[in-house]
């Protein structure tokens, strides 16, 4: 199973592609998707589309995951982020990719075990799970992998993720 | 010139196209997109991308024009919106449509004279300009032919809208 891990931002769009085959999870790709300087906000739109839409191409994946979101810092910040994500996952929902959706509390306890944890330890942890070693991982890419990961856990065994997060 | 006015929005969004010659302006089409009842939230989202994806195909607008929104009610309907107006603009983007944005105030204060109108001043203004008679208009298709009519008005003298507004 091919899963497609995505971290919507406005900055900078994180991407993680994880290979789960009998429990065991390897990861094929992973980066960032961030717009030429300068850009306009519309029109970072259009070039994080094209870009999720050559990933949805290249990888045909079998199911994408991304954090669900609820709340954001104002309504200014939360209007630009749906923006975002609108244009991430509309490329994945065109191509009838499912689009699993998971709380940021769920992925942080699936990948550590704390649903609390800090970024740099979802990212030492995301490491350690997919054996990267010391190779640069953005961080942007490692919640993109996160959240894969999550739904790799979770798929097989559907209440695996929601059990975790209440344990 | 033919202008393409959207008003995004999570229930139905609102489309309407204006031809302006010679400063005449003519409604060509109006209406709303509504996704199909009972579907998921991010699956009403490639429903609108598509729908307006047509608009383009064709209208071949040589613009669009769309409120811009800084507020929302909250950061869970801005998060809303803002997904909506991704997925509705993207089309316009991608296809290279330069799309103008202006304040909710502007648009009612060019069509109306009075930047504090209700919709329903502003419905009745839109039927007089563009002479659609008694024939039903939309809440949200007049308010996209009003953004229409306030880019037609404001595009061969860029101040106009902006002056409007502050008079």
């Amino acid at each position: 199973m091919l899963i497609l891990g995505i971290d919507p931002g406005s900055g900078s769009t994180g991407y993680g592609v994880v290979e789960s085959r009998s429990g065991r999870l390897r990861a094929l790709a992973h980066g960032t998707i961030v717009p030429p300087p300068g850009l306009l906000f519309l029109d970072r739109l259009p070039h994080i589309a094209a870009a999720v839409e050559t990933l949805v191409r290249e990888v045909a994946p079998d199911g994408a995951a991304v954090e669900d979101v609820f709340h954001a810092r104002n309504s200014r910040v939360a209007l630009q982020l749906g923006h975002v994500r609108g244009a991430a996952l509309l490329p994945l929902l065109r191509a009838g990719v499912p689009v699993h959706e998971y709380s940021p509390r769920l992925v942080k306890k699936a990948v550590t075990g704390s649903g609390a944890a800090e970024k740099e330890q979802v990212r030492r942890m995301v490491r350690l799970l997919l054996r990267l070693g010391d190779a640069p991982l953005a961080l942007d890419a490692s919640d993109a992998l996160a959240v894969a990961i999550c739904h790799a856990h979770s798929s097989p065994f559907p209440g695996f993720c929601e059990a975790a997060a209440r344990a």
